[in-house]
C-alpha cells in the first residue's frame, strides 16, 4: 500500500502482467485460451462493463438468474443498457432450479448470454454454477455464459473451463483479501473475440482494455496503483496459504465455529443443511421481545464487529461473513460479542423465542 | 494507505463528508448550490460519467473544444454513446479561439453542452475557461458547461460559480496529490437536478450516486476506501500548505527553475511566452544527430527520473511535469540529472542544434 510506482513502471508493468496470470492459474485456466482484463472500479463496474462489452449493439438478449440484490442488480444494469433479457427470479433461500432453467433456454433460442452469481450474498446461497454451464453449452451453444463470483472467487475453487464458463467477474478485496480499488473478468479468448464495438462505454469496453493491455502492457487509463501492488503480495499470500483449497478450508472452519456458537446461543440459520455455503451465513432475528437489530449492529460495531443487515426480501435476518483475513480465533471473538451484546439487550442465551 | 476501514464505517462516512466538502471550498462553492459526486476509477471514468449523466438521451448534443489528446478523448466518449457533437478542433499549442466558438456556437443552438479541457496536458496549454464561460451563458443559455480541470484543479485558483462551470471533473492524484483510485465531478446542483433516467451505464450514473450519497452518506458501490482515506489527508496537506494559492506559487517556481535550466542547456519549448501553463512544459526535441529520445528516456528513468513523451502531432517534443510532490530542489537535480544524460549521449551543453 506505501509503494508509489507510475503506472508506466517496468515494475508496476510486471506486477500487473503477474497478477493477470494470476488469477488465470486460480481459474485453472491457461493464456492461450484465457485473459484477465483488470478493470477500475468496484465489482459492479466489472459486471456492467462484462454486459456492455458482450452484448452486441444489436440483436442481444440475456437470460438472468436471480436469486437475490446481486441477480437484482444484473437486471438494473441490462435495463440501463436497453438490452432485452428473459428473468428467472427464485426465491433467495433456494439454489437455481434446473428445470426451470432448461424449459426457459427452450423458449428463448436467441438468448447470447445467460447470467448466474455464484455466491448469491444476500443469503448465502451457492448456485450450481457447474450444472448450468452444462445446459447453456448444450441448450443454447450459441450463448455466452457469465458467472458473478464476486464473493467467492479465490475462496471457492472452481476451473473455469470446466464449468463452460466464458466471462467470470470478481474483485480484489474479496476471498483474495486484496484492498478495494479495483476488478476484473476473465475471459475466454474465444468469446471475448467477438466483442469488438460492442460496449457503449468508453470507460467500460472490455475488448478495448484487453487489446491495449496485450499489446502495450500498460491500462488506457491510470489504475489504481497502490491498491494493485497490495493484490500482487495478497495473492502471494494466498499461495502461502496452499491456494483456494487451502483458504475453502480456513473460511468453512471460521462457518463451523460461528454456526456452532450461534446455535448454542440459541440463533437459527436462514438456510436449511442442504446449502454448504461457507462465504456468508444468514440469520433470523430471533423472535424476542427485547430484540432489536440497530441496537444489536450499534453495539457490535462498538466492539469492533461489523456485522451485516440482511438482503432477503420475506424473512428479517442478519448476516455474518466468514471470509477476509479472518481466522477461527476470530470468530469465536465475535461469538462472546454476540454473547455480551444480548446480555446488554436483557435477552437471556440460549434466546427463548417466543411463539 | 494503511487504514482499513469498512465502506460503511461511520469514521470513513466522515471523512467522505469532509472530502465532499472540501472540493467546494477548493472551487470557491458552496454546498447549497453545488455537489461532488465521488466517482470510482480514473478520471475519464468521471469525464464519462458527465457525459453520460448531463446529456439526455434523446435531443442531446455537445459542442467539443479540442486541442490534444483529452479533448480527443471527449470526441471519442461521445461517439461510443453515439451523441451527436459539433467539434471545434485547434492547434495544441494555442488556446481556445473565443471569435470562433462563438460563431459556432449561433450556428448550433440546439447544444445541450460544452466542454472545453482547462489544462491540455498534450502541450501544457491553459485554455481560457472563464471567458468560454461567459460565452456559453450568453449564446447558449440552454446549455451546461463541462470543464475537465483534471490536471489543474487544486493547483490553479478558480472559482468554479464565477467561470460559469455547471460540471467540472478532476481526479484524486493530480494537483491534489492523493493516489490514484477514484475521480470526482463537482456538479452545480440545478444543472444535476435535470439529469435523472439520462445516463446509459449504472455505474457511471451520477444523479443516482448524488441522490444515493445525500440520502444515505454512503456510495451505491464499494469504493476505493484506501485511497480515499489517503485524499482526506492530501487535502488537509493542501490547506497546511496554503490552499491552491500557494501550492500554485511552488509549481509556478518549479517550472521557473526548469526552464531556466532548460534554456540553459540548450533546448526549446513548444509554446511562446503568450502561455503561461505551468503544469507540465513540452520542449522539442534538439536537431542534434545524438538524440534519441528513446535512450534520453530510458537513461533518464535510471537515474530516478521518468519525463513524458510528447503528445503533440506536429512537433516532436518531450514533457516534464510540475506538479506533484515536488519542490524546486527536485527541478533542479533533474536538470542534473538531464545534463548527465546529455553527456553520456555525447551531446555537448548548450546544444548546437543543427540547420
Amino acid at each position: 500500500m506505501m509503494r508509489d510506482l507510475g503506472s508506466r513502471d517496468v515494475a508496476f508493468m510486471k506486477a500487473v502482467k503477474e497478477i493477470r496470470a494470476g488469477l488465470l492459474e486460480l481459474a485453472q485456466v491457461n493464456e492461450k485460451d484465457f485473459t484477465t482484463v483488470l478493470i477500475q472500479g468496484s465489482g459492479t463496474f466489472a459486471v456492467e462493463a462484462t454486459i456492455q462489452t458482450a452484448t452486441p449493439r444489436q440483436g442481444g438478449k440475456l437470460l438472468i438468474l436471480a436469486n437475490g440484490a446481486y441477480g437484482s442488480r444484473i437486471i438494473k444494469i441490462a435495463d440501463y443498457l436497453n438490452i432485452p433479457r428473459v428473468v428467472l427470479e427464485f426465491p433467495e433461500n433456494e439454489k437455481a432450479p434446473l428445470n426451470d432453467i432448461e424449459k426457459l433456454m427452450a423458449a428463448h433460442p436467441d438468448i447470447t448470454m445467460v447470467t448466474l452469481v455464484h455466491c448469491e450474498t444476500s443469503s448465502g446461497v451457492i448456485n450450481p454454477i457447474a450444472q448450468v454451464g452444462k445446459l447453456v453449452r448444450e441448450k443454447l451453444p450459441q450463448a455466452t455464459y457469465f458467472v458473478d463470483a464476486m464473493s467467492s472467487f479465490g475462496g471457492i475453487p472452481l476451473n473455469m473451463d470446466a464449468c463452460n464458463i466464458d466471462f467470470l467477474v470478481s474483485s480484489a478485496n474479496k476471498c483474495i483479501e486484496g484492498t478495494p480499488g479495483f476488478s476484473y473478468t476473465l475471459a475466454r479468448r474465444s468469446a471475448l473475440a467477438k466483442c469488438k464495438g460492442n460496449s457503449r462505454s468508453l470507460s467500460l469496453d472490455l475488448f478495448d482494455q484487453n487489446a491495449y493491455m496485450e499489446q502495450t502492457g500498460q491500462f488506457r487509463f491510470t489504475p489504481a496503483t497502490h491498491s494493485m501492488l497490495s493484490f500482487h503480495q495478497a495473492l502471494k499470500e494466498l499461495k502461502l496459504e496452499g491456494g483456494p483449497e487451502a483458504r475453502a478450508r480456513r473460511y468453512q472452519e471460521n462457518r463451523r465455529v460461528l454456526r456452532l456458537g450461534m446455535a448454542k446461543l440459541g440463533f437459527r440459520e436462514l438456510l436449511d443443511d442442504s446449502h454448504e455455503g461457507y462465504i456468508i451465513t444468514s440469520f433470523h432475528f430471533p423472535k424476542h421481545p427485547n430484540f432489536s437489530f440497530e441496537k444489536f449492529y450499534s453495539k457490535l460495531n462498538e466492539k469492533g464487529y461489523v456485522i451485516y443487515p440482511g438482503k432477503v426480501t420475506r424473512a428479517d435476518c442478519f448476516r455474518i461473513g466468514s471470509i477476509g483475513h479472518l481466522f477461527p480465533k476470530d470468530m469465536q471473538n465475535v461469538l462472546v460479542g454476540i454473547e455480551k451484546t444480548l446480555q446488554e439487550m436483557d435477552i437471556a442465551v440460549p434466546i427463548q423465542e417466543s411463539k
